[in-house]
């Protein structure tokens, strides 16, 4: 299936398909950050999908905010549509800490450091688990 | 009614009042800038609201996206909650154009400027026209 851009696929890992949206999670060990991707083709903008699928956005968005918070303890999560540099629809969900590099400020003011192979492995194996609940 | 936190009155301007949200002009002459916020008490999150405020959420994010999109003739919309200097939710909608001051990058990672009176409330005037429509 051709409707994840190839951008997507090299600097994240499949964590989940939910039914709209993909779950990779982003290579940045800065921060636990995940994207969801809606699985439709074309689509840049939350306003193109069709109301049932902007219904869908919003509780997938629900879910792995969710998961995401309780998963990291995380104080709250950052939950952001940019697309300037992929154009291709996607959400970021970020569990934010008031320990961690950026805070309080945004996770764009400082730079990705990629995850060693281990803690990456283990990253993906705890939130495919927690997904699954 | 004291549903909207002091730390938006002080660099921002009522637009209008949606069904859910306020929409207020953020004091920032960067970017064309709005947010959207739930006029609901103690809620920090998205997965807070009620579910059926939820889907009035997605539908003002969607209306407010389009309406921004269109008046400043924009590239894209950034949508962003991120909440961590002020708990309150509320939603960043940005008109982003390939020609502003940060563009690709967030706008976060450039300092604000407020703009002048003449400007400001010109810009209030041409929001509020465009929600009316």
């Amino acid at each position: 299936m051709k409707k994840v851009s190839k951008s997507f696929l090299k600097d994240s890992y499949l964590i989940t398909e939910l039914k709209l949206c993909s779950i990779r999670l982003i290579d940045n060990s800065k921060f636990p950050w995940i994207v969801l991707i809606p699985k439709r083709k074309k689509i840049t903008e939350i306003f193109e999908l069709k109301k049932k699928d902007q219904n869908l956005l919003i509780k997938e968005i629900v879910h792995a905010s969710k998961v995401m918070k309780k998963t990291f303890k995380a104080f709250n999560v950052n939950v952001e549509k940019i697309g300037n540099v992929v154009s291709q629809l996607h959400i970021h969900i970020i569990a934010r800490s008031k320990k961690d590099i950026s805070w309080p400020l945004s996770v764009w003011v400082t730079k990705k450091k990629t995850y060693n192979k281990i803690i990456l492995k283990k990253t993906i194996i705890k939130l495919e688990s927690s997904f699954k609940v």
